[in-house]
């Protein structure tokens, strides 16, 4: 059964919070994860259905059955082996976001087109010329791209990672790729977040705006 | 008119487009963003109808106009004001993501509580005491806090912004945090992303998986 993306982005805070119970509390209720995300308690219970061991017992879930169930629906055990492409700030924190590795996203390599950074390490990730992308790709099998250059050369980068072996590319830029439609792209838009909860929670603005 | 939150996004991506058409480029066709998104033309369409004066023509939308729409509607001309709370990695790409003056966001100053990063700057942004938040917040009339700080400590920052005058947290950490009622919390989610994409997309995972 396909998830819906919204029921997976979900899931996902629900492990956040089953992640951060005390040892000694071995039971959750949904209300506990719909007060705590301010949503419906009946969409709570909902999305748990989605998967397939619950745990669902008369006094709550229990809390382990429940955060083993999301792992597994989610595949967070089925590591996927991703490349960074620019080793800039943007790059270098994500090659650094320890979190990754325990959501089943592991960062084998960066690349730039940089000499000072090519042959570095980050994170104990080494930076290779970028003109390796389609070598290495290959030879590791890897198909996932997080795409961190500047604005400017994304377009040109993006269409060749995609003549390099990259099925699948993270988009972190402002610019939208235009690839071959084979390659699939994932926008991230952080600025799409912005606006959206800023236009939606009336957010006050500056006051020396004009 | 409230605009959905998927609305709101996409209209982000087309002005990201509109922002990346040459000046000989005077027309674009709502068939244009559909293609580079991947999304139907009538959702293109419909999403245009929220503008007030989206510059519809025979021959297609007057780019200019319509980007001009696009940023009145979405406000990116009403700066809003915010604080970058973690120094560290994140907070540090963040501070220095020259996008986001574009769209509105101003990142007015840091905060950590690091000795040896307190008292620098990042990118023009000064690191203060943690402990200044309220004292500046107020200061300054700033209520947006970015926060990168390490999912450890998220919880108990969080309700220190709160208890500053803090009201609305933009939380990039993987905890979620539990405020008290009249601060609101944006979770960024780069996690339930990334399981979105690649739950969705059939991605090959790594041949070596258990």
């Amino acid at each position: 059964m396909k998830i819906p993306d919204k029921v997976i982005r979900r899931l996902t805070l629900y492990h956040f919070i089953l992640d951060d119970l005390r040892e000694d509390e071995k039971y959750i209720s949904s209300s506990k994860f719909s007060q705590l995300l301010n949503i419906d308690n009946s969409q709570v219970r909902k999305d748990l259905k989605y998967l397939d061991k619950p745990g669902k017992a008369r006094i709550g879930y229990d809390a382990k059955i429940l955060k083993k169930a999301i792992e597994e629906k989610l595949g967070f055990k089925q590591t996927k082996d991703v490349f960074i492409i620019g080793a800039g700030n943007l790059g270098s924190a994500l090659a650094k976001y320890s979190n990754f590795q325990d959501y089943g996203l592991n960062v084998l390599a960066m690349f730039d087109n940089n000499p000072n950074k090519i042959g570095t390490t980050i994170n104990g990730k080494e930076v290779f010329d970028i003109t390796k992308v389609g070598n290495l790709s290959q030879r590791l099998g890897v198909e996932i791209a997080i795409l961190t250059v500047p604005r400017e050369s994304a377009k040109s980068v993006a269409n060749y990672l995609a003549g390099s072996g990259i099925k699948y590319i993270w988009n972190f830029t402002t610019s939208i790729l235009d690839v071959p439609e084979e390659v699939k792209v994932w926008n991230e838009n952080l600025i799409g977040s912005f606006l959206q909860f800023t236009n939606n929670d009336e957010v006050k603005e500056n006051k020396n705006d004009k």
